[in-house]
């Protein structure tokens, strides 16, 4: 019943494995060019050629020329730098406006809140249910102050590939920036900078079978932009900092890859169709979420209507197999995906979504698998935890002796929120050092920070025998809002920290 | 004469070679744990736990909590992201003044040169000819308006060790927040963060045979600073993007080396004296910049009067020999090193002085090897090359079909600054795909942006048989100061770029 032998992937959007090649190059890299690129004597200048070689080769992988890249330690500082330095560039110049769509990245959201509380004014698109913006409704949005419309090339969560080309037309006319988020399209579409008419892009190595720590900007044109990391000489001044050049010529390496990734598309989205027909098979109810046309070969969003992804997530992971709830850089499922809520979909229905990511290696016989495990779910053969609501675990609840609340946050997470009163004090991490001092004989309460990583816990606890076993839905971030006067009165009191054993 | 055959890497300030157990485990985390250290299922777990084990190593290893820990992609990001939230934070409560010493790393003093331009009042300490600042003064600096004060624990030029404990206990009685870059520092002297009493300090990984690519912040308390990355919840929200665990996992693994590194300093300081001492025994007339106590034991700087430095370290590279001329974070050697001119050097002198320094795998047999080159350069036995003051290249030396001048600068450095009339542009980096091509009747005269890169390129010329050889001092950047006319009337005229045979 709870084999943890076979492992199935199916989250490569969150990110990839390791090629070999990458990962050989790599050690190459590390082993024998160890020089700093920025130094005048050979040791430098060899290392300074892998990283012109390693440019030319991934400004190549998106149609640009090599001096039109900048290499950066992930997408998200590609992002943030973009954002900031043209806000930054603008402002000074009058013009405030930026247009989005309203499903980006995390790294792209999170930014454009940033940036609303230093004059900038965001303007999100409308899209619609699956993750289309319009372009008649960003036509009617464009204005004298706008500088910049970011979207991007293919959704993350849920696949879709937007208009890029047609955004930048319309955009040329009224002499506006665009800037494009390339991350998930790049290896499974072609990407071109120039046939899209992009002005900016961000690229990320590990989505692509590359190291995690290595991304890239493609910038037209020579704006002055304000660096994000003031200091070194590096990548043109735009960011300083020496270069993780084996990570940059792992990216190289990665993109070397490209045109094999994306023969292999096909037969990536022939085991997507294969694994809906059979998820369909299954279970006439359930939803896809991704767009049957200009959508991504690998993803697939489905809703499960009745579960919780959160559980399931759990269970799937009991078998060895590796979905999402939504994106990883979203704040650990404390909150339904904006992406889902954002096509219309109720809070409650976004927290019935998983997400499927296929890569290159997925064979059917995974995904036959996953499907069988699948059946088991539907036919309630699975383990099962029970989720309790937030808004029962009142007085009364937390003062029974019965119940034992578990608390299995992380450090940072407890300082942001207090705990729930009477609870005990584990770490998520390390949990199996714990788990002998957990009583048999009381009902067991696991609780996270929003309900996800309790699950895992959970789970883990009926493996060794313990029946009374459930799990706070939505965890402390749910508590707190429909116990508020509780947790204003008594939150954080009486809570004991286990020394693991 | 020209053996390339050894290696001394004499330049570990600049970047150390990657230990080989470092090297093993960043192979094991590529290959093993691809997860997502932020996915909750068993995949993102087991990278996560990896994530936490090298957060409570690296903080061990600075004598921190594992939740004071920060890891960024490299000591310049620490750097800017401290002093660019604590600026943003303290300006927003009415308080600007930042006291700094003058002989900080580039990201540190770009960064204040950036934050004057926000707001920030900067106040540089002076040094001594060693470089140490005086507390008295920096006492008399303080003020109801300061907020910081930012001084690095040892210096990456000269190796001086600053009274960071000192400064920490009068901060202490102002209230006032320190900030240490301890880049240099850790694994050449004992580091421990509470002991100095430091509230902020920045760390880099490729300083202690560790990867390039990672950094790491402490930071004491719990000040709600500002993201210089918004977007996930990576790193307690402080700085968003996916981790480079194998990085980061090779930081921990170099980490776990430092009571070894420590336990070598003083057979490096010994072979630091060796080295010093045949220095002397070969020419006088040497000047020992870094000072005689609280010194750094593996770092050596040294003025060889009436020698340039751009030279000597072009000629010591034929051997084999890697030294610097100051931080390879510096702008391409277009300037004299700043901390040089801090400590009183004039111009001239400045660029007479090298640094070399040692590391734990410095043999004396490397030493001696270095000293037999340097006894050689003394007595004129090494090749030499005709350095071309720029003031001398004037309207009739352009002219002159007998001088063909090669530019060998990056293609973003002739984006900054317009070329010498009349030259030939080759590629730098890819010369050998030239050289057939250059002439050997006519005076090539070299020129590069600052007068360090053209050395090396005229020396291998002189080894291609090519006699009538000499480089521009200072490079176009001089050129442009001393014939600024004709950079107005004719810069950049008549360029030829010659294509790679």
């Amino acid at each position: 019943m709870f084999s943890l032998q076979r492992q199935v992937y199916l989250d490569n959007n969150a990110t990839t494995s390791v090629s070999r090649p990458v990962r050989k190059r790599m050690m190459q890299v590390l082993k024998g060019y160890y020089g700093n690129p920025s130094s005048p004597y050979s040791l430098g200048r060899s290392a300074a050629r892998i990283l012109a070689e390693s440019r030319a080769t991934v400004a190549g992988a998106m149609g640009a020329q090599a001096e039109e890249v900048i290499f950066t330690s992930c997408a998200s500082e590609a992002n943030n730098f973009l954002l900031k330095s043209l806000s930054q560039h603008y402002l000074a110049k009058g013009k405030r406006k930026i247009i989005s769509s309203p499903i980006e990245h995390p790294s792209v959201m999170q930014t454009l809140e940033y940036l609303e509380s230093s004059g900038v004014e965001v303007c999100y698109l409308s899209v619609d249910s699956q993750g289309f913006i319009s372009l008649h409704e960003l036509e009617s949005l464009l204005d004298e102050s706008t500088f910049l419309i970011c979207c991007m090339l293919a959704n993350n969560e849920i696949g879709t590939i937007q208009d890029i080309k047609g955004i930048c037309e319309l955009a040329r006319q009224h002499n506006i920036h665009v800037m494009s988020d390339c991350v998930q399209a790049l290896g499974k579409i072609p990407v071109n900078v120039n046939e899209l008419g992009v002005d900016f892009a961000s690229f990320s190595a590990h989505k692509i079978y590359g190291p995690k720590g290595v991304g890239a900007i493609y910038m037209k044109g020579d704006l002055p932009l304000c660096p994000l990391i003031h200091g070194g000489h590096q990548e043109t001044g735009i960011r300083a900092g020496t270069e993780s050049l084996h990570n940059i010529a792992g990216f190289a390496e990665a993109c070397k890859a490209i045109p094999d990734s994306l023969a292999k598309q096909q037969q990536i989205a022939q085991n997507k169709q294969f694994f809906i027909n059979g998820l369909k098979g299954l279970n006439e109810a359930l939803q896809i979420i991704s767009p049957d046309r200009a959508c991504l070969s690998n993803t697939i969003s489905v809703r499960f209507p009745g579960l919780n992804n959160a559980v399931l997530m759990a269970t799937l992971d009991l078998y060895g197999i590796s979905a999402s709830a939504g994106s990883a850089c979203s704040t650990a499922g404390t909150e339904p995906s904006h992406v889902l809520l954002s096509l219309g979909l109720s809070e409650e229905q976004a927290n019935e979504t998983l997400r499927f990511s296929l890569s290159e290696t997925t064979k059917q016989r995974d995904l036959l698998y996953t499907l069988r495990i699948f059946s088991n779910v539907f036919a309630g053969k699975t383990p099962e935890i029970q989720a309790v609501r937030a808004s029962k675990i009142d007085k009364a609840f937390i003062e029974n002796p019965q119940n034992y609340l578990l608390d299995i946050r992380f450090w940072h997470e407890r300082q942001m929120l207090k705990g729930i009163p009477n609870s005990y004090e584990v770490s998520f991490l390390f949990f199996k050092r714990y788990v002998k001092q957990i009583p048999k004989n009381k009902n067991i309460v696991v609780i996270c920070m929003g309900g996800i990583d309790a699950t895992a816990i959970a789970f883990t606890l009926k493996k060794r025998g313990i029946d009374n076993i459930s799990f706070v839905l939505g965890g402390v971030v749910a508590w707190r809002l429909a116990q508020a006067d509780l947790y204003k009165e008594i939150g954080g009191f009486n809570i004991t920290k286990l020394t693991p054993s």
